[in-house]
């Protein structure tokens, strides 16, 4: 399954996020991280992933903490790369009603991050996940287009997730059988399997080296 | 299976430690501690896990991390602990021949992680891994002996390790098909299941509250 012709290095990948990177509420304590990285062992890539979302992280949260996690996790002389998802907790109501953080700063925070991470590592960016609840989810979908509008300005490859959640009827099952919040396997599996199919991903998994320059421009 | 008459809240426990805690070389992205946190969360425990482990991780590397990586993932109030589980790495031989971190600096480090963890969390220490090399195998061993002293006189609860894997053939057999270090999904599964059958971790699954005041000395 890997491309021939090339070594195919052992992998580091960080992925930094909230409760959906987590894998909050998934019984199989995989959630869609640790499925997607048992597909790409499975596909024969050999890589070690780091789970390093907090739930309720909003962007402010992981601007302030992903360059010290990073540090000790992708360490000079190793191939890796950064997978970043966030949003949906700066569009939550705060307690004035307004959001957590605006679409702005979520918007400055995300930049700030990306342009740090990409002159250091590969970098993916997931879009933020909707929670069900119509204020937020329309918050989350505004958020979602700005950040695959500043991916698109910086070159960088943007998976969207949200229309993926909103039309998944096992996705609603389980967030209702749950917490309210957090789907179960059915709908993490869902996400693993976008992410998969992903060519942003797939060109990680298949390809050769992610060196600590980052690749080039898609 | 959880007992009567509490209210059983949702847990959030940080695992911190090396490749091992990390489950590097585990084909399923589980590891034990993913494999034993879904045997808790089929047992009815809502739980969140953080798994914190880092590739080639000492004591000294652990030491200087765990309060920052702690603080956002163990927020107050919210139910949560401590998990730490190290000393391979620091029993490995450096460039100079002698061990990456002494026996007498190891047992320091753990010390003084132990005390300030115990002080804002309940805490559990799983012992460290052998690696399959006799020299660095024959420290840890003695490594393991000193952790669980230091645990007792502490009155926390230790799982030593060592001699589960080192009667596991299936282990040594997927050691040796991997990597040279680490085990595969077999590996891993035989200590997600002796660290499950443990007490001390079931008072946590079966247990009430794990507050942020640690508990009792057991």
């Amino acid at each position: 399954m890997l491309q021939s012709g090339h070594e195919a290095l052992p992998l580091r990948i960080c992925f930094f996020g909230d409760s959906m990177v987590n894998g909050t509420g998934d019984d199989t304590a995989l959630g869609w991280v640790g499925r997607a990285c048992a597909a790409a062992r499975r596909a024969g890539r050999d890589l070690t992933f780091y789970n390093l979302g907090i739930r309720g992280d909003t962007s402010e949260d992981i601007h302030a903490r992903w360059e010290y996690e990073t540090k000790g996790r992708l360490p000079p002389g190793h191939d890796g790369g950064l997978v970043f998802c966030f949003g949906a907790n700066d569009a939550c109501t705060g307690e004035d009603g307004a959001p957590r953080v605006s679409a702005d700063r979520a918007v400055a925070n995300a930049e700030a991050i990306l342009v740090a991470a990409m002159a250091r590592r590969p970098v993916l960016m997931v879009g933020p996940f909707p929670i069900g609840e119509p204020i937020t989810d329309a918050r989350v979908a505004a958020l979602s287009r700005r950040f695959a509008a500043l991916c698109d300005r910086l070159g960088l490859a943007f998976l969207p997730v949200i229309d993926i959640v909103l039309a998944s009827e096992a996705w609603r099952k389980e967030v209702a059988a749950g917490d309210g919040a957090h789907p179960n396997e059915q709908g993490y599996a869902l996400i693993a399997d976008a992410f998969t199919r992903w060519p942003a991903w797939r060109a990680w998994i298949e390809g050769g080296s992610l060196s600590e320059k980052p690749l080039e421009r898609a």
